[in-house]
């Protein structure tokens, strides 16, 4: 119970030594530096509005690499405290504004996240001048408390309104797609928790006869999802053999009647034992929604689990749009529920979240620890919840877009959205018919269009080869990159049809920017075809 | 190919319909709220250095319940866009501070991570104003490279210096600690990926004849470690019965001889396989650091993974002082190490680092995603290495604070922390011997004091047991949860002794906050004591 003689006993002074951390008060430092680290961020979004700023700063990587070094001092450049100091950080702030994307162009359309929006830079300030851990809320308990009710705002607008539901904030959609596969693990198998995947095993092979590879718990979900289900398959030590790819229709919707065979075939074959069925609402290449009753309904036979992976989809719920919003319709049947804000509500990086139709679901998650619960409630202990600990109270974010915009407000960005990619659509098919080729689309259609240059039959080139055709594609997003005026994706589609350049329509940009990417890659692809050899 | 009959082709206007989401510019909205938004935090600060500033809102979550109601309206409150919206927005921010615990008054010590500097608060606004996603370098140039920056940074700290290392950000501890324990299976059970932990069952009966339990992997961490270790072993599939708990010695130490004993035990009496042993650096109730070498020899020996658990800790290795240095000696001999700069160095939440002595360990968690990653590089990929996929650059907060302090003003924060520390113990010693009662201490300290009032001998008082003492304890944190001026935590330590007051040190802590905090539990534990019947 006493310091041995390594202790630091003279390590005791009158005086405090001070951190150099904190070299004058706080707040003095504050009111100095933030200001002026204001003013650079309002140059930077304000500079995203002009129409000549590049949206990339390099046109590669290795660009980036030759001009820009970031220093590791072991002392810090200049004098510790006051304005001295301010220099080298305002500096490092400016070079890193100076050589990043920028998202308020308007035209980085290439991930499935765009700018957000400047309420989402306040709550961002809000959250990080409060750096309080959602963890427990005598914590944070504004933030739990946004949290809360977030979770009650969305778990109503997906009708979770039978059961007493629940839900949280994760770091990501991956790691919500993580949470419900651990979740249904643990709730469909009891020995899960406590004897892992080989006391399921041995559980499936006494109380229903499945061994050897029967008593694989598999996860169905479409070749078309996210690689987040794989990697929660690897994660949970299921292994990626556990993953059981379910075939899409050509619009890249996952197609019931093979997932129901493919389920029969587990069971019947002994193959595995199917325990997780996952529904993609908006898929990533191509922006599809697999039917939810059809597949609620396999589940219900199978005594599955139902999760719907909603990251990028899930917002079109909140459509005043009848004929949007049914996208989702049957939500209400699912055990689990991922929904991204950061994504197509603009929200800044990270807001996630898992909702659950059964709160007692997530009880599975939850371990002892002295030191930091003081009561069972898991209303009052958020991580109880997850298989983390510290979690940064992102739900705030969500709760002042809510606010500010309002559920309406929210619905109509999206339909917003949707129309301007249907304005895409439509000025391909009718304005290019000729040089460029779409790519298949959703029914209907989301946010994502993809497309690429063709060749004019015209010039005797119609019979470019699928491989010829891609070239053109990776040669286009080349191209598009050295002229660093959009920022834009491509990918390879299903079924064998080669790479087309991805374009994600965010609801915020601009038609005559979209227009102009669109006769960019016209132009590009023209000049491109006329020169190639077929 | 083509959109079906459910298409909304009336959906294509001729004039873009704006989403609600931007009514106005950006940029004229952001110049108009985010200074009153600054304003705001501001005098946050600025009333956390206010000596009469409560640091926490109220007394109990219930009165919190109570008192504040958060809306989710379906319509926003006001007209969109201008000022009139604002108000809203702006009154939603302050209800928000009004409520929430205030770190910067240096009084909030119940956790292991205290208020940010102002640093913090310009890293986090950059973030949001970027707004890119550090999954691949194309998308977060300066992000991903402030991140390589960090991770090569702080591998040279902790010695991995003889092979080519490697890390990432992670979002919290809990997360990093969980990916060690994955990487961790995959590579030392080759079918782990493939197969998951059935197919590692297979291969060790195939291999070593191990069948039945004595193929379950284990995981040996101390019986002080943090519960993520649980949590990840139940996140695995591994279950909480592949969790070996080895005891500690007084001060909250890993004994290494019986982890000795329990690692020959296992493989003797085929009990399982043991893969993977934690080391914590700074445990979560005593700030203890396990022997790192001793561990080591074993892990080698036994053909272990060996981790360190630095969330809190690992810092230290930052101090110029040797003494404290050395606590993590032996850190290049482990295969990887957590850190979370959230914690000890005043990083705003969340900023947490997975390293690796191998790059090539963190393979493993790689799959392909055509439509993301356009070459096998991880250097320009990080989502590779990781089992998610989207990511906040987090490590450039981390970078800004390495530019504005250096190495060496971090390492001296860390030593100021330690001094204080010091004069905690000794003040409870020398001024308070009759009164309070130490708990263990880390050896050498680190930056827990546990310590509660205790009766009189003199008084007739020095028979309490052990559940009346925890009882004192947990009236004195209700009391001071009362009182609003210092947020403090109690926990249960080792060896039954019951719960103590566990206050927690930050190098920034004010020593007169400290001393009045001492002071407090001593009267409200006296006057306890005098009335409480023993």
């Amino acid at each position: 119970m006493t310091l041995s003689a390594t202790s630091h006993a003279a390590a005791s002074p009158a005086k405090q030594s001070l951190s150099p951390l904190e070299s004058e008060p706080a707040s003095t430092e504050l009111d100095r530096i933030l200001p002026q680290a204001v003013e650079l961020v309002k140059q930077f979004v304000r500079s995203g509005q002009d129409p000549e700023t590049f949206v990339t700063p390099w046109p590669s990587i290795a660009a980036l690499r030759q001009n820009v070094q970031l220093d590791l001092p072991d002392v810090a450049a200049a004098p510790r405290g006051g304005e001295a100091t301010d220099a080298a950080l305002l500096d490092a702030i400016r070079l890193i504004l100076d050589n990043s994307v920028n998202p308020w162009t308007g035209r980085f359309l290439d991930k499935l996240y765009s700018a957000p929006t400047p309420v989402g830079i306040c709550a961002d300030l809000v959250l990080s001048t409060l750096n309080a851990n959602a963890h427990v809320m005598s914590a944070s308990p504004m933030l739990s408390l946004a949290e809360e009710r977030c979770v009650e705002g969305l778990c109503r607008v997906f009708g979770f309104t039978e059961t007493k539901p629940d839900g949280l904030t994760m770091p990501g959609g991956s790691s919500a797609n993580t949470l419900a596969v651990q979740t249904a693990l643990a709730n469909i198998f009891p020995p899960f928790r406590e004897q892992g995947l080989l006391g399921v095993a041995a559980y499936l092979a006494e109380k229903h006869g499945r061994t050897g590879s029967a008593a694989r718990p598999l996860i169905f979900t479409s070749d078309q999802s996210h690689y987040s289900l794989d990697k929660a398959a690897i994660s949970a030590g299921l292994g990626l053999s556990s993953i059981v790819k379910v075939p899409c229709d050509e619009t890249g919707r996952m197609d019931p009647e093979a997932l129901s065979r493919l389920l029969e075939s587990a069971v019947s074959s002994g193959s595995g034992s199917p325990f997780f069925i996952n529904a993609t609402s908006g898929s990533t290449v191509l922006g599809s929604f697999d039917p939810i009753p059809a597949l609620s309904a396999l589940a219900k036979r199978y005594g599955c689990w139902l999760h719907i992976d909603g990251s990028w989809g899930g917002p079109i719920i909140f459509s005043p749009t009848e004929a949007f919003a049914s996208q989702m319709a049957g939500s209400h049947l699912a055990d689990s529920i991922t929904i991204n804000p950061h994504k197509l509500l603009n929200v800044p990086l990270q807001c996630s979240f898992l909702l659950v139709r059964d709160a007692a679901s997530l009880g599975a998650n939850s371990l002892d620890a002295g030191y930091l619960f003081h009561s069972k409630d898991a209303r009052e202990n958020a991580a109880m919840k997850t298989m983390g600990c510290g979690r940064r109270g992102d739900a705030v974010k969500l709760w002042l877009y809510w606010v500010r915009y309002g559920k309406r407000g929210l619905g109509e960005h999206v339909d917003a959205g949707l129309a301007l990619a249907q304005r895409v659509v439509d000025y391909i098919r009718t304005e290019k018919a000729e040089t460029m080729e779409l790519g298949p689309l959703a029914s209907p259609l989301f946010l994502q269009v993809c497309f690429r240059p063709k060749p004019r039959p015209g010039q005797g080139r119609g019979e470019a080869s699928i491989e010829q055709r891609s070239a053109a594609t990776r040669h286009t997003h080349r191209e598009l990159q050295q002229r660093r005026r959009f920022a834009v994706d491509f990918a390879p589609l299903p079924r064998g049809i080669g790479e087309f350049v991805r374009l994600v329509v965010h609801p915020r940009t601009k038609w005559h920017d979209l227009q102009e990417l669109i006769d960019q890659v016209d132009d590009i692809g023209q000049a491109y075809w006329s020169q190639a050899s077929v």
